[in-house]
């Protein structure tokens, strides 16, 4: 499935949120990340950032079932490399 | 059509987006809005956040073409009023 991921978080945990979206998707740009997930690797992804959010982080996951589902138009600069899924 | 914006932008501009897009789409976290757009009011989004970005900024638009396509998850604390869309 295709995932979004984004966050907004004490900044002390910035970097910890950061580092961990990392092993798993692809960084789009500030605090916001995608990836192509299996099930499986998106409980896991739910999990730590469940693990690491406190009162006051917000962590917001949007899931769909196909990459095909989305237009995505980017404004700007595109800040992220995210060619390998889109 | 039910639209994800999310940006990156020069902290001089932070204000201005956020000003802009409050009055189209609903504050979810910070950087990050969501709405149910008209193709004529997504016109006028993209538009003048084209406007607003200069390089190095960047505004990613996901539209989906509906909001039945997308599972969202809010892990910690929900911080935008989105009760209206949900």
């Amino acid at each position: 499935m295709f995932v979004i991921a984004v966050y907004d978080v004490d900044t002390a945990k910035n970097r910890e949120v950061l580092t961990f979206l990392r092993t798993h998707m692809n960084w789009v740009q500030n605090s916001v990340f995608e990836g192509e997930l299996t099930k499986s690797e998106l409980r896991t992804v739910k999990d730590e950032l469940d693990n690491i959010a406190t009162a006051g982080d917000s962590v917001i996951i949007y899931t769909l079932g196909s990459r095909d589902y989305v237009q995505k138009d980017i404004i700007g600069t595109e800040k992220g490399d995210t060619s390998r899924i889109v």
